[in-house]
């Protein structure tokens, strides 16, 4: 087992990270005696929930399965866990446990941050995407239909349980999904990782164990030195929403049904790369590196038909990263060193967007 | 003017108390440069939105006006406050006003608190009850039918601006329920406090300037050093709900809509300082002054009707309050001296419900 530390003085927590996990979650002692209650989907239910709660002593009935699905992740599928809670008359001193991918993850952490003001949770993704990014670093929320993620809250775990088993009964797309944001942290602020992934990419495909631990830990890493630098994202933090701008507009065009996460952020990703070559921030041959390896990875590099470059700057518009009035990009200046910035050549954007829309029309 | 500091290290604020802050409110020149939202609702927004938005140089389409009531603080109205901000695209670094009283700041501070994982707001309180209570602290949240705040946020907000004048449109039945709050101030923690509004209450009543400010500025202070000493309630603070296990379980019960919140404060007080004279903390004169106080001011210091000791125990076990499946209390150790305590015996908690139920029931 490999345990990542998240640096946040009172709020600290570990990432546990390894085979086997689930049956006797690391870390869990301390939350014995506390009132525990699961919340997971009806995905992941049929085949980790009965361990789980085995594994916490716990009766079915602390159990709550949501439908599974990116546009389950609502305000009103937090208020059924709010309503539930509440029957259960779960006290503040209780607990929440996560147990899916990022979409129950987001969810039941939001509503952890709310119910009572705010109670104590626990992140047992079971997804890649979940544990290399979205479990870790205390962001929750929702969707609303006018944009990804806009009401949330900040609010930490306080453990989180990665159990590297969990990754064999995931469907081939949802793990490449999560593949997205490993190309991510590699794209964004260490080369050498990059390199690695061009090269054991499919080992990882293989669900190779070694080479599966390696990636979840390095993005953990990663992930939790950045979110102890800049909590709330006012500074270095937004690094991590490399590809993510471009992605939300593509998730909010296509209503959260078509499109998985990741799947959007790797068209993120390239069009954030393109937009950096244009740009002459990056060479072309960084680029094309990029846009090879989600390529080769299996995951879309094109956008989904129907986009134009006005839908896709309106959609950008409503997006977190708009700051006075600028719209704010994380763009590449090398591969393995992202920037945030308003400061770019807005005809080049619009040349990515009309270059991305053309390519994805004349499919 | 006054103004009391809220030492919260990089969330300080000020409280800025007085009369005729609304046409220039102090503080606000920080704030002019971010776009800014007001929120209020139907009972004042005809005396005060527009001397505000002239103030602010807004437009009519900047305001939200909600209907008022304590049965309006529900996640549905946030979720329209919500809507609404995102349909006018207010950016992350925008700013949202809350004017009106205890519910619509709890309302507003909580759509603040979930936007977009937390925007800044602007408490513009205008009763007494906000003005001595809610608008200082960072509690936010909304009303469940299965209890009080039950869906909430800690989110300080960046400015209070406590514009006495507003006092002078409050129907009469608000200014008392502000008054219970007052008199909650002095009971639980200054005995000095409470010498000075049996003297001083008759001035009150007749919203004499200078007892306001010098009400409205004790409690404030009061308030600002619980608060900087324990932020989120996990000691301390807990306090300031002397009266309000109580007085929730009477507003749960009566279903937000027949009392008002200070109203059933104003009863929760009466019942603590009884159970604490049945417990033999407090002599039974010093219970007396209590409901004498609250009673001469007009206050209400019986239930309503169809209360029973049983209905009541099932509804404040659900109270925030409980920790570690044990009810726990804000008690009278002296007029002006509370404490937080699982620690009393059972039967004397039965004789005050008992005693309360009995006497609202045969009136």
């Amino acid at each position: 087992m490999r345990t990542v530390a998240v640096g946040l003085a009172e709020r600290a927590y570990p990432i546990h990270i390894g085979s086997g996990l689930l049956a006797d979650p690391p870390g869990i002692e301390a939350f014995r005696k506390r009132r525990l209650k699961i919340v997971t989907d009806a995905n992941v239910a049929p085949h980790y929930l009965a361990p789980l709660l085995r594994a916490l002593a716990l009766r079915p009935e602390d159990a709550l399965v949501l439908p599974a699905g990116e546009a389950q992740k609502t305000l009103a599928s937090a208020e059924r866990v709010l309503d539930w809670l509440l029957a259960a008359r779960l006290p503040r001193d209780g607990c929440l446990v996560a147990l899916g991918g990022g979409v129950v993850g987001d969810l039941v952490g939001f509503a952890a941050a709310i119910y009572q003001r705010g109670v104590d949770f626990i992140q047992v993704p079971t997804t890649l995407l979940a544990q290399v990014d979205s479990s870790v670093g205390g962001k929750t929320g929702v969707n609303h239909p006018r944009g990804k993620n806009m009401i949330g809250a900040f609010h930490q775990p306080r453990l989180v349980v990665a159990d590297l088993d969990t990754l064999r009964t995931l469907p081939p797309r949802e793990l490449l999904a999560g593949l997205a944001e490993v190309v991510k942290y590699g794209m964004l602020g260490d080369a050498q990782l990059f390199a690695w992934l061009e090269k054991t990419l499919d080992w990882l495909l293989a669900l190779d164990a070694n080479a599966l631990a390696k990636a979840v830990e390095q993005c953990c890493t990663m992930k939790a030195r950045i979110v102890a630098l800049d909590e709330r994202e006012s500074g270095p933090r937004a690094l991590l929403n490399l590809g993510h701008t471009f992605g939300h507009a593509i998730e909010t065009h296509t209503g959260y049904t078509q499109w998985l996460h990741g799947e959007a952020v790797a068209v993120g990703l390239c069009m954030a790369a393109d937009l950096s070559a244009r740009l002459g921030w990056i060479a072309a041959e960084a680029a094309d590196r990029c846009l090879g390896l989600l390529g080769r990875a299996g995951l879309p590099t094109q956008l989904p038909p129907g986009m134009t470059p006005a839908r896709f700057m309106e959609l950008m518009g409503l997006d977190k990263k708009v700051q006075g009035g600028r719209l704010r990009l994380v763009l590449l200046k090398a591969v393995g060193q992202a920037v945030v910035t308003s400061d770019f050549d807005a005809v080049k954007l619009q040349e990515t967007l009309e270059h991305f829309c053309a390519a994805s029309s004349s499919r």
